[in-house]
């Protein structure tokens, strides 16, 4: 198990890949996202992205998904309090394979609440031709190691 | 169809709302954010939550559907470059009814794409009881109004 303590800055976990399919995008696009670049691939190769492109919201709960398996799952997770700086930075197409990779960048134990401590995070996806697809400043809260 | 010169700072759009079950939360914690307290009620209960509460990107797709179809899907939307400061302020529970209002708090022509805008905007979720449970300063690509 994996405490505050052990998340110390600079310490990098590499989360492994996850490769949406065009029927993913499109599913989870129309119950969340249904604007016609998410949702239908002719729409979507008329539009200015060209074809069909993954909600953000996609990308991001596929990056969340790749964060729990590679560390939270093993870690006390406490839950976050929000996230800074999303950023879409290129399209994610059907079949792109995504890599997530998680930094730690800085530790602080809560003043508040002393049986936990707020982790922040540089967070990102690269494609599959090495393209940056998402980054994000990651808080999460982490509980602190048993005495 | 509104365009971006229709998105002048100082417009609300108020939303609707939805209501997340427990199936749905559990079900998209399940895919994208399997932590026990998103995906199992009785962990939850013994979790510091009390009890089931909805993955915070699920929030945040529910807002989007919300912002879609009282907003977006009647604007030229082109995609987001992404969302600054994204806060889950209080857990989404089972059977919330959460509201969502989206403010224009500024628009910004491109000054490298002319066919574009960028419009900032500050996105909010209330629950039943009124308490705000998710913020976000928002950021969207919307077509000029043509010639």
């Amino acid at each position: 198990m994996l405490y505050f303590e052990d998340l110390t800055p600079g310490r990098v976990f590499e989360l492994g890949s996850v490769s949406p399919t065009a029927d993913e995008i499109v599913e989870f696009a129309t119950r969340f996202d249904p604007q016609p670049f998410h949702t239908d691939p002719q729409a979507a190769r008329a539009s200015h992205f060209g074809g069909l492109i993954a909600s953000g919201w996609h990308t991001c709960a596929m990056f969340m998904r790749l964060l729990v398996d590679g560390m939270v799952a093993d870690a006390a997770s406490m839950g976050s309090p929000g996230m800074d700086e999303v950023r879409w930075l290129a399209p994610v197409r059907p079949d792109d394979v995504l890599t997530g990779t998680f930094v730690i960048v800085d530790a602080v134990p809560s003043r508040s609440k002393p049986d936990r401590g707020v982790i922040r995070s540089e967070c990102r996806m690269t494609n599959q031709d090495g393209v940056t697809v998402l980054t994000m400043k990651g808080i999460g809260m982490y509980g602190r190691r048993p005495a």
